[in-house]
């Protein structure tokens, strides 16, 4: 459970230092991602970091991640993770700092010993008021 | 795992059925749901049927329930399950019939030798395109 508790916190202090690569080191080779964008959901190979780079990039400086919330379920080498998210950030060229809460829930794998992140679910909800808008502006 | 198959299949066809009581019996009594509804997150009483039933009064018949790329993993007690899932269904005094894709991870528990789902997560993405739209429209 501690185990668990330093990889899913470790993996957003290295995201938040701008470090893909110690990021990306928590997640097994491949990862069935569904992510806050488009698509619904795809295999994600966490051994290339620049799609991760990339988007840092389009960020005045890397956005600052936290973890609330976090509730572990385990037995043996399978466990999965719930919490509630932020992120903190500037887009690239403005002075519009935002901060975005959202769901996340993690798979995880205890493999050779050690526990990696094998999917990964974030999202928002949406408003079911017809306007099909993301719901970018809730607070835990 | 063929157990899990049957719950996550089950409670799918319980609720095309309109069997409310018969879906949420795959369910703890006590779940923490990431809805596509706001809010982020809660934890929801599955003995009481009431806001599922009122969810499905919304419609004209029970919404088909379709369980797609189904992912199990396993270990001891404890299981994650990833899907994409579809939705069809007709709100209650239209005839305007839709089919919405969304991903859904599940978290289960082995509770008293019996597979219950112990967390739900479903969602849309959204357009990064600064529209913050759901998107409602993406097929598997």
């Amino acid at each position: 459970m501690r185990e668990i508790r330093e990889v899913i916190e470790g993996r957003a202090a290295r995201l938040s230092a701008g470090d893909v690569r110690g990021h990306l080191a928590y997640s097994a080779p491949e990862v069935m991602q569904y992510s806050l964008a488009p698509p619904l959901g795809e295999k994600v190979d966490t051994t290339d970091p620049t799609q991760v780079e990339q988007w840092l990039a389009t960020f005045e400086a890397p956005p600052r991640r936290e973890v609330t919330q976090l509730e572990i379920t385990v037995d043996g080498d399978v466990a999965f993770a719930t919490s509630i998210d932020s992120l903190s950030a500037t887009p690239k060229g403005t002075t519009d700092a935002f901060t975005l809460w959202y769901r996340v829930t993690l798979g995880l794998r205890r493999i050779d010993g050690r526990w990696l992140v094998v999917h990964e679910h974030e999202s928002v909800p949406f408003q079911m008021d017809g306007s099909f808008a993301a719901a970018i502006d809730l607070e835990p």
